[in-house]
């Protein structure tokens, strides 16, 4: 085992798990629990796809249809956390960003890649969350000026590693990312 | 399979799942990301162990040590969402809750039942999130006077069940749990 005490050794194993989700779809890092604020400042979680973590950029991205609740609370209050649990790792992270909604031709390569049978994320009719008369009384149409990428600019992330003696570690853009051990 | 436009079935799977997440160390449900909402008015989420789930009481439960941060958000804002992904059963349970902290003589029986090991989750000293010199330069005695039950009447439940076609209801207690269908 290397230096439990090396907090940039300990950074980039934060990241290499995020581009591990990003590219594989068993990686517990695909599948992030995104919290956000609702418009009435009510604490929401909830399951998002892990799309691309670009540590060169800080930068993490989700896809969402622009319907969605996530999307009016984001675009009220554009925090959200990302909350991972790595079991293998016994590796907690919590990521901080800034998120930035992006539609239209900006995200034209992004929706090119969607396979065909997942554009129908993205259309949802009536949109997600209407009350509807029967369980499946509802279509699931692509629709394109729906698909969105939420940009998220990583701010800070708390890294909990339960091990025999546990580890916890605060990195943060406005310290250069350098870390500091604080107490778990 | 039941009828999968039974409403009450699928909530009483819910709560089956809530229940054996309460009493077993290996069920996905034992484990929940709690969402709140800092008092900067910031989103967070973490994992909790869910400690009990009772529907006659539409309660559940976690621990806490009393220093921690996520406390200091629920003492400035008493809402907490219990986000659950149950991979067997293909369900994401969303689950609003008003929180209240409980400490003291009030707790005395769970504080009875948690074991020896366990009690150090309680007492971390410097507190959790103190700045530390070195990964390992923290203590952990059992502080009784630390431990709280996060005491948390559910209000409203978000169900989603990834099937062949997927199915979403909602449950809320000011319509006496009756449940309604809505877009996914």
């Amino acid at each position: 085992m290397s230096d439990p005490n090396d907090l940039s050794a300990l950074l980039s194993e934060v990241w290499q798990h995020l581009g591990r989700g990003a590219a594989d779809g068993r990686h517990p890092a695909r599948y992030p629990t995104l919290a956000t604020v609702s418009p009435a400042g009510m604490p929401e979680a909830r399951t998002v796809a892990l799309r691309a973590a670009r540590r060169s950029q800080n930068r993490l991205e989700a896809h969402t249809d622009i319907s969605t609740p996530k999307v009016a609370s984001l675009a009220h209050h554009p925090w959200a956390q990302f909350h991972i649990w790595i079991p293998r790792a016994d590796l907690q992270l919590r990521i901080t960003t800034r998120v930035e909604i992006v539609t239209g031709t900006e995200v034209q390569a992004q929706w090119d890649a969607v396979p065909a049978a997942s554009r129908v994320s993205y259309g949802t009719a009536p949109v997600p969350g209407t009350p509807i008369d029967h369980v499946y009384a509802y279509d699931k149409p692509p629709v394109r000026d729906r698909f969105a990428v939420l940009s998220c600019d990583v701010h800070e992330m708390d890294v909990v590693h339960l091990g025999a003696q546990h580890r916890r570690a605060l990195f943060r853009a406005e310290d250069d990312w350098t870390g500091q051990w604080v107490a778990p």
